[in-house]
């Protein structure tokens, strides 16, 4: 099969590679839509993100979709030929925090497109039975790729306690804020701003539902809004902390963009207002719920996608973010 | 001003009594609409409810929307001419109860409608101010009465942490029924069966968003439907438990309906699947929460109203549901 | 090795059996101190509890410590030699209940003594080394042993939210019922009351820190004791309705005694109160919690002991009960 | 009566006031002991904090206890007499914060000793009648003050979600840190590291029953500590910065110091292990719960008191711990 490998900063070669063969409970997986992200972009111009350093070859791509053609001992057989979005990370299943229910927090997960584990772009991978996910013909292969963005919005809904009447602020327009407005959508939210500098994605904002502002234009101050919940998907460091001062009591923050090292927290406003801050880090016990709601038609992932690209075009797919600005979320067709 | 008097079983009175005046921090509303209720009928039809026994001449009514006539000392004045929904029952605001933000089981509250105080079938009533919720010129006078059992709905959803994705089985489709299971799609759920024995309810559960099961002819059991939620709003004992019997692992079972003094709780179900099990007295804190999903659309309340009374009427508006079988919410118009 | 096997109701046969070998992940006890149950007490006798019937041989016994002597494939070797209390159910860790850290729930649970898997009535047991809790020396093995029975009692404080100053009725002083309340008081409840009608149970409970009440002498309803909590420990189940009637406001009850397909609840107290009402399974993630519990003194679980078996002697020890009233908890110990 | 009065920056003059008259719902208190707290110190230093100007002349002190000598109009009779503890915030009662039970986020609470609501450094104050808790004979006049900065450890507590079992650090070993870390052990925390840098505190900590960390002496990241709860009392941006690095998976951090505006978050941290930061604001519901913990005596009061002063001495009672680093809590005693 066809592999699109990073070989080091800025080099993706496309080279055979053998078939996975799927191992106990394991399935053998086609794969149709791999959608890009931000980390993908991360480790294709620095080599690393944090403490994850690539320094063997490495396929990268965690959100992909695709069909169920094998299964591995153990597998049920009757999920050949299922359509099936892809849960990217495996845990351990047995450490404390598995055991919990937090298995996203593992710390022996293996995690697709993340050193040392190759990821989607590539025409088969092999995953656990009980990670690929099936999903009804009424979702795109597209969108079934997104439902792993789409997990990290309803993730940092689920940690931001997003209910029916919520006044929420997502800070970033980029694919995770678009998904994350939606997700709190889902969740009953009724009243939705989403700030960003870019008109393009802004308008896709609208397009799905939400108020926007853009704060080249308008200060966030001035809105005088007070929300409820506080979705950061913007990774500034300013801006975040703009937005926590805005919050109204109690309430909730969680920052979901990444990028600075640390940020100030006003400490006044969250002792006076005893808001909350937290971070997500992936999601847990999501893609039922996430599948429901993008089958149900209460989450439009079709939107998102603004370009396709074949196996041997990942660079392009990679680098258009940097080309165009009204790019949201490019999506690999390993099979093209 | 005129009120229909509940003067014993059976017999309520047109009379002419002195408008209220507002008291401190009260307001004058001029009653537009008030939703009659099945406690509406017990008490017109058997002088009780349990504890509560009317034993002097009573005004029913505790689901009345208006406008703001007149404000009382340390009432804001501009809120003269205001179109509200009233919360119908006032707390002591300083009891553990209250102070824990349970202001629903606060052991002084003052309700309307439930002896001694005095409900909303009048063209004036006097309400704490903060207890009188100002509703968007969107919503109808209606809806800005059904805002009541509406806020039954969502309490009940709130009970039972229904969220996005969930499975939620609504027994009984009166009004309470419809709106619960209209406030668990507002809350997320994609996935809502309601049963009943009445086509008409069923069609109109069917019309705003559920799929439904006419357990007249089909048993739930057979359904195999496993839910994540249980809200009983049929107050059918027998009917409980069976479904009681077929919740999922982890479900939640939430009380509404009433009627019987006890019901069978199947333990061993209770166990094996740890089901949490609840009660709901009222609600606390919805009334922001049901406008906003009223005034977005997501709720839909208009529809549940089949007929429209004069006050000389209240009888008429109280007896209906015995003669049609089709009727869901019946409304008194004071003003007429 | 030896093991003490049930070969239907009534007939326990001491038997030899080859040593188990310990597979993947896992570790071989040797078996120290073994907690007699009333449910092994009524397998014994009645050969079944509900759906689980004894069709073939079985070990009972699923309160067990001891220490590791061997490690199969992948499991740490410097387990070796640490004294271990034993987590007798091994969930699959992959189902959608494991996943969501309720792994108590898990439909493939693989529980010791519970048909058709042999329990610790013998010399030696292998078990998934996760669930091979290590103790320190200052627990005896008995204690060890009964870390078990303690996590009953944890889960049921956990469920309830017994808190610091918490108010807590425990109905029923038997082993379940006296690490109930002392759970309790370790969570921080400064007030618990234990009702029952034995003496002997109820001086113990006196001695370990409750308040008591003989229900033969003094009716419940009479203390006027409002309990936020019901640990309901008896499995009476018109004790347990009387008991649900005295609840305070918001209170959460707790059944966690077994024996009654139905109890009869009170739907009036449950709605009015908003009673949260559910039941208990076992338990999940509380040996780390029970073990530090019983290591600092905050539980005293020795005194809980009154006899002691070697496994030629099972019959005896789950006779006992029968025999003696003063008996609170028989212990096993398979190497004598 | 006389009065400690605030009249600019370090100057307090004792003056004659006329003896407050209890209004509609309050009690008259002659108080017996009062606490002072580092923001009496504050005020009296600088003559702000933050937002709340010292603008006309204030008696400070909001940790006060007495007895009840009067009551005013229904305020109930048969409180005469009773030995209280003051709860020395009242709220309004009816904005949504209140009523959902947040009343110590109700932005018209009135307070005593911030501006412009006088303290109770003074012979008599009057309060509304619920916020005077009954205490027991057992509880000192000065446990019975000091039930105030108990309530500050145990809400910051209740936000941390501390239980049985919980790895609990608290940075800090002044009265608050002192007081957090018996609360943490009232909630069941077995294994509480205290931290500061003054050795007279540190062995304070350890009497109550803490293990402790000089941080002059030893890093906390050498301790290895990987708590499940920080109990952030200190106030040093820096160390806090430090002790969230610290902090274990899922791990919950408190704010409870006030003095930066803002800290520095490591947001890589807070993401990859999903912590959970909040801050406190005061505390709501707290005084049954702690007055239950101390006449229990899993929280010892009385050895934190380490001076008395009489009204006239109040200037001194403020300046103490600035002369003496072995001060932990100075007492008014205002009829002294």
């Amino acid at each position: 099969m066809r592999a699109a490998v990073l070989h080091g900063v800025g080099k993706i070669v496309l080279e055979e590679r053998p078939q996975p063969v799927p191992g106990p409970r394991e399935v053998l997986v086609r794969v149709a839509s791999v959608g890009t992200c931000g980390s993908d972009v991360h480790y294709y111009e620095h080599g690393r993100i944090g403490d994850f350093v690539v320094d063997s070859p490495l396929v990268l791509g965690h959100e992909p979709s695709g069909t169920v053609v094998a299964a591995g001992p153990g597998a049920s057989r009757h999920r050949l030929g299922q359509r099936v979005s892809l849960e990217p990370g495996v845990p351990d299943f047995t450490c404390p925090q598995c055991r919990a229910g937090r298995y996203n927090l593992c710390p022996r997960m293996r995690f697709f497109g993340t050193p040392p584990i190759d990821g989607a772009f590539r025409e088969y991978v092999v995953l656990r039975e009980e990670f690929a996910h099936p999903v009804p013909d009424s979702l795109s292969d597209d969108a079934a790729a997104l439902i792993e963005p789409l997990s990290v919005g309803l993730w940092a809904c689920r940690k931001a306690r997003v209910g029916p009447g919520a006044r929420v602020l997502v800070t970033g327009a980029g694919p995770v804020g678009l998904l994350s407005m939606q997700a709190a959508r889902a969740f009953g939210a009724t009243d939705v701003l989403v700030t960003d500098v870019n008109p393009a994605r802004l308008r896709l904002a609208r397009e799905l539902g939400a108020a926007t502002l853009d704060v080249r234009e308008n200060r966030l101050a001035d809105a005088a809004y007070e929300p409820d919940v506080l979705l950061e998907c913007s990774g500034h460091p300013a801006a975040t902390g703009q937005a926590i001062r805005e919050m109204g009591r109690a309430g909730r923050v969680v920052l979901v963009g990444m990028g600075a090292d640390e940020i100030p927290l006003p400490l006044n406003h969250v002792q006076r207002r005893e808001l909350e801050v937290t971070g997500t880090f992936r999601y847990a016990n999501t893609w039922p719920q996430a599948i429901a709601l993008a089958a149900s038609g209460r989450v439009d992932l079709d939107p998102l996608v603004t370009g396709h690209y074949g196996l041997a075009q990942v660079e392009d797919a990679l680098t258009a973010g940097a080309r165009d600005p009204e790019l949201v979320k490019a999506v690999v067709r390993p099979q093209e």
